[in-house]
């Protein structure tokens, strides 16, 4: 049997090559109806779909899109920032989407950018984001992808991160060492694994120091581990009178809303109760006591996240194998007043 | 002569019907060659262009594109979760882009989304934008365009704002009823019609109470509005031995970068020196001390403004005719600790 081409498809259909060629790689500007026709018909010819997709892919928009949880942290928009500075360098455009920690919302936003054609995309995932059918799609389109902060070691693609389990460890740590032994814990949702790794940093610390490891002391921020949730926490745990002497915090966010409330009730900081945050955020050293906490690369973060993309989209068009990286960027502690 | 069709244009030059409207569309598939020759030969026979755009628009994409300075203000973060919350209830999928207030970077992003053909735009103008040819690019494909916050007046679009001149001259009327005569102003760049508007109701309520305007009271945040502005500009006053005795700062991440330098030369808030900010972002409630300020409608900005996109779409949808609206949204002075 000779190759079939994509005008073979488009003949006997009756349809002209762009309209099979859309229909091929799920354009939002052909009906379900004809691609299911197109899709039906080219398996029966065992005419391969990739192929269209890679010669398309060959075709570069310039674009980039990036798919991150929430804009309102911090941490997210120095991140953007290091990702558009490096794109802009070689003259890419970023496409920037926030999926508000929304899986249904985080798939619509992958097809999109499959749609518009971007060169490569970056993800951040969402909490929610258990099942990656949506990730396999834009590999199975041969398009580049990069996971970042947020990450799921499953998928074969290229990795940016901290190691949010060491980083959570030496600052418990840090924490015994200075004398607390009480250490409450504000973790975040249970699916991501950044949470999932800060926990566990946390509770290891407590066992290989001989502090036993107590649930009671552990508080769940569920409200997208926003500054409310530091606050309502902090007030859950003194109105049920449960004694600690130190809190660390998932977030600085949440640290400053637990801080916030502490000292609307008079709980001296770091005397009666000390504080711990994660990020260094920028405001971290404003507030009263200065906030101690782990610093996280955020814009260094963008910078390699995008570095690697440009450099999977030349290989790509090179006709060369892609080899994936996974890079883990450092973090340090940061010591200021609130422990 | 009879109707030219498109059909026609493509017969001419031998080319697809889908590469001439393309062509016509500035598509960013098309050469530039080959779009200079379609468009040459629409020109010579007379074709009309637009009527392309309008058939073309009629074909929803079911995305809007918003283009914003910066995301590193929380105040900006809040509009696009305005925004992307009421987008979503009529499905929509919200495209961001950041201009990282460059004009350059503003007009390439405005071809893309017209490009990716979004149904509609949001813009908040950059610091540098100056001259408008890329937003009436946008109004001659009969794109939907609203502007938000930092908009042009010149522009023949919907328009939702909040009466900066207003805000800062009742804040610094209230200063001054308060007590306070030597009042710096920590003014934002020269050209956007928002810093300007603020900087002229600082300088009226100095007038109209008899306080004698001092251009050397005010000092120029240039790095983009940041906390380092803020922060610099304080020391440049106490540097140069100013005497004030408050400090009006055009946003509230510069009153607190003002404030965290007063802090560390022991310089008393409010006592020496009183600060008011602008926005009601929410650290300033978290800070010490907590910040008096100007609360600025973020989230309600960003859905008014969706609101009256997905409005106008319809509209034009029917082939009816849109009616421009101007929004100037409520604002109000929140007071705390600082003055």
């Amino acid at each position: 049997m000779p190759q079939i081409r994509l005008k073979d498809v488009a003949n006997i259909l009756g349809l002209s090559n762009s309209t099979v060629s859309k229909a091929l790689n799920d354009s939002f500007e052909i009906s379900d109806e004809t691609k299911r026709k197109v899709q039906h018909t080219a398996r029966l010819l065992n005419y391969t779909p990739n192929q269209v997709a890679v010669n398309l892919r060959k075709k570069h928009t310039k674009t980039i899109g990036v798919i991150i949880p929430t804009m309102v942290h911090h941490f997210f928009s120095k991140i953007i920032d290091g990702i558009i500075e490096r794109a802009e360098k070689d003259g890419y455009l970023v496409i920037i989407l926030q999926s508000n920690e929304s899986i249904s919302l985080e798939k619509k936003q992958v097809n999109l950018l499959i749609d518009k054609r971007v060169d490569g995309i970056l993800i951040s995932l969402s909490n929610e984001t258990n099942e990656f059918v949506h990730l396999k799609k834009i590999l199975s389109r041969n398009i580049p992808l990069i996971l970042f902060d947020k990450i799921e070691p499953s998928i074969a693609c290229s990795k940016v991160k901290i190691d949010d389990f060491e980083a959570a460890y030496s600052s418990v740590v840090f924490l015994i060492k200075k004398g607390y032994k009480k250490i409450a814990h504000f973790r975040g949702d249970f699916n991501p694994k950044n949470s999932v790794d800060r926990f566990n940093g946390y509770k290891q610390a407590l066992l290989d120091n001989n502090i036993d490891f107590d649930p009671s002391l552990v508080f769940l921020c569920d409200n997208n581990s926003d500054f409310e949730d530091g606050y309502s926490n902090a007030k859950k745990l003194i109105s049920d009178k449960i004694k600690v002497d130190a809190i660390f915090a998932i977030t600085d966010l949440i640290a400053i809303g637990a801080i916030k409330y502490l000292k609307e009730q008079q709980i001296k900081v770091p005397e009666e109760i000390a504080v711990f945050g994660f990020s260094n955020w920028f405001m971290s050293s404003v507030i009263s006591p200065t906030l101690s906490t782990v610093d996280q690369p955020a814009y260094k973060m963008g910078k390699v996240s995008m570095e690697i993309l440009l450099d999977e989209i030349r290989t790509l068009k090179e006709n060369k194998t892609v080899t994936h990286k996974e890079i883990t960027l450092p973090t340090k502690l940061v010591i200021r007043n609130s422990c």
